[in-house]
């Protein structure tokens, strides 16, 4: 079949240079530099131009205390405080003075999510700024995203998912009832197969966060969507089930029901509090180890047939197009993948010494098993350390010490998962699959870092 | 030695009934209820009184469209968006479009951590609402809190830790040379010396978030202490470490060099960015398993002695009177401990049935071993199950399934740590402690569930 491209697909021409320019441009200005970090480069402007800022203002409510004494915030998800020469000389903020009781990060702290310049920001995706990673978790405001019609707004009390198809009793389910059941969480990733989409034939994106940022982890917890078969029952002969979202694209996927009964979850938490509304609130289901768009985000209604279903999602687009013309159809699995997130694109390193490299692995098919890096452009590999917990279909952070003799050197990491599977370089990627296709790009990751210390995206066999 | 109560201490007077009164209307304020969910009561009230609540304003930067349609949110961490009658015949909220890059929570997600009502806001503490807590993390804008001095504000690039004392060459350290030493990263939890302060003679406080909220669990990152030690180099007989914070309060601590080389961070992360400005940002000590005030927040000095320092902390606070008039101090450990949040204090149990109850469990002194669950008042126990990954100085959720058969019952959890140490009674404690101290409670919680399905807080040996 034919890859159709919708508005805003990758393999439409919204690669025209001024696209391109926009979206650096995009990049370079949320990568405002922190000059107490060695991540950033120095000479990059110091101020996150007016029309990407963004006020949560620290307003009290009327009749609280302090209200003229707060200023709007000029970074996402923080409260401007007033910044004494001495904290030790002055009472700090009271406990829940300005939050009231929901706190917020630092004004200091400017890494965003930044978008991708697609046509529309409903029909959008945007990055995780993987640059600054640590650990292995993803901080819930800066999970990467990737919207068909936009952020839907539900009343968590009046969402009901319907279940039914070739299912003994169809029955409908309330959040409530949901949380009824025994809960499950897991710390997993998620990846969008489009991670990477513009690395293919050359190296485009500059940062980590552009060639990477779409992929985050997080404790997702619900219900086993296994549960929830089992109560309404299925027939005999149902062998797929049908997600369906409730937002404005009304986001449909087909499951196989191994899947579904495997290892899947009604997902209502996310790092210990409700999924976030841009990751599906107040409930998305997550299938874990597959590519994003079948985590359906706003859950409303399941399927179950004997046959897939073939939706817009799954033939038209979400499909891998071969040299031959044919597409690779139900290419479920993210597989293994690594890159070093530092150092890393538009990083520079001011004087040789010193570095510890450090990275993100991830397997959809398992744990991780092994990590190799190389900074001499794959001509020798050391393995890295791996950083506990290991799980399964998770980030797992590597490290490696590094002493940088001030030379040109190529960094390189490479994966190998549970099964054996060995993270193979985009030239096989390419060799095998062609330049038609956008989705499901794992190959390694070539950082050069000049003699300068500038840090670069190359592509290196 | 005595113990003196400072100001805001609770051995002091403040638990008069009107600071009870005060206190208890603040927690029912903040359980506003959410008629989706079986945690709360119906009849609870539907809004957040005027006075506590909080505006994050959804106020999009001049120049940016859309700017009219936007409301402020009553709800603190959230941006307030218009909820559609049904979201899939309408665009939803495009990426970036009016949260700056760094998402917020859901509109309808109201728990908040809820002060406890000490005489000043600056030294005071919070709670985490633990009983909608799910899985094994807590929310960073969730974290409970505990300062001295209110919230340092402290610019990075400005900020330095001095290390000096018995150590062979006294040395600085700014924020951008800490993150050039090799980073490591733990889940771990943190709990106050004074979670359970008010529930040592008699059951006051009523949600599990007043009488456990003082704990919470994050992923922490940065430098091991060990590394930093090492780099000055120790002299011989170095045997105590004092940590300064940079806050109003100058919170400072001893805490033995061995365990400073053992396990201790320097911590600049928490759950994959920057920690939090409530945590220290941007840098605390973190004390693996000793009560929480040893992690001292907005760190700018250690100094390395051969003998402890005697601090106001651990003097006149901190330590525990015991019936004879002594003190007990450097009481570093936060022993084995557990608590059921579901079902909990003031939630109601609608109908007879099946019952998940879950909870959660930790050690300072390593690894969850076993929980065990009682529903008939410690009669007869049953073991839970632990959910995954259980991991040493840290929260473990556990779960047992439950059928009520409408019939009053006590709840309580057990827990067993790796060292084979087993949760006691509150009345063992009593029994060894007596009452003149409020540090350390980790005693069995007991939750009585009424016939009319009302839970609330009891003793129960």
């Amino acid at each position: 079949m034919k890859n159709t491209a919708s508005s805003d697909s990758p393999s439409s021409n919204s690669h025209s240079p001024e696209a391109l320019q926009e979206l650096e441009h995009q990049f370079l200005e949320a990568e405002r530099r922190d000059p107490a970090s060695p991540y950033y480069h120095g000479s990059a402007p110091q101020a996150v131009p007016t029309r990407r800022r963004f006020m949560l203002g620290a307003m009290a409510a009327i009749g609280t205390a302090g209200v003229s004494g707060m200023a709007a915030a000029a970074t996402p998800g923080a409260i401007e405080r007033t910044v004494p020469p001495d904290a030790t000389k002055i009472q700090g903020v009271g406990v829940g003075a300005d939050d009231g009781g929901y706190g917020s990060r630092s004004q200091f702290e400017t890494e965003v999510r930044t978008r991708y310049p697609t046509k529309t920001t409903e029909s959008s995706w945007s990055f995780t700024p993987l640059q600054n990673s640590m650990g292995m978790l993803t901080p819930s405001g800066l999970h990467y995203e990737r919207h068909h019609g936009g952020i839907a707004t539900i009343d968590p009390s009046k969402h009901m998912v319907y279940v039914h198809g070739m299912v003994k009793q169809a029955k409908k389910f309330s959040m409530a009832d949901l949380k009824r059941f025994p809960a499950l969480s897991r710390m997993m990733f998620l990846e969008c197969s489009g991670n990477g989409l513009t690395e293919w034939a050359k190296p485009t994106l500059k940062t980590v966060q552009g060639t990477h940022g779409l992929t985050s982890t997080s404790e997702w917890v619900g219900v086993p969507l296994s549960t929830v078969l089992n109560e309404v029952g299925l027939k005999p002969g149902a062998k797929w089930l049908l997600a369906e979202g409730g937002d404005a694209a009304v986001m449909t996927r087909s499951i196989p029901i191994e899947k579904a009964m495997k290892d899947c979850l009604l997902a209502y938490g996310q790092n210990g509090e409700a999924i976030r509304p841009e990751q599906g609130y107040p409930l998305r289901l997550f299938v874990p180890g597959y590519e994003g768009n079948m985590s359906v985000k706003w859950l409303r209604r399941l399927e179950v047939s004997d046959m897939p279903f073939m939706t817009r999602e799954e033939t038209s687009k979400y499909t891998d197009l071969m040299p031959d013309g044919t597409a690779l159809q139900f290419s479920f699995f993210m597989e293994a993948k690594s890159v070093i997130t530092y150092p890393s694109g538009e990083m520079l390193l001011h004087k040789p010494g010193f570095y510890e490299i450090s990275g993100l692995a991830w397997s959809g098919r398992g744990a991780v098993k092994r990590v190799e890096v190389s900074v001499d452009g794959g001509k020798s590999w050391r393995d890295a350390t791996l950083h506990g917990p290991v799980l399964p279909i998770c980030h797992t952070r590597f490290t490696l010490p590094w002493e940088w003799d001030g030379k040109e050197a190529i960094l390189q990491s490479r994966c190998t998962d549970e099964t054996g599977y060995v993270q193979p370089t985009i030239k096989d990627l390419v060799d095998e699959r062609g330049l038609l296709s956008v989705y499901h790009l794992n190959g390694i990751q070539s950082w050069k870092v000049a003699a300068s210390g500038e840090v670069s995206n190359v592509h290196h066999y």
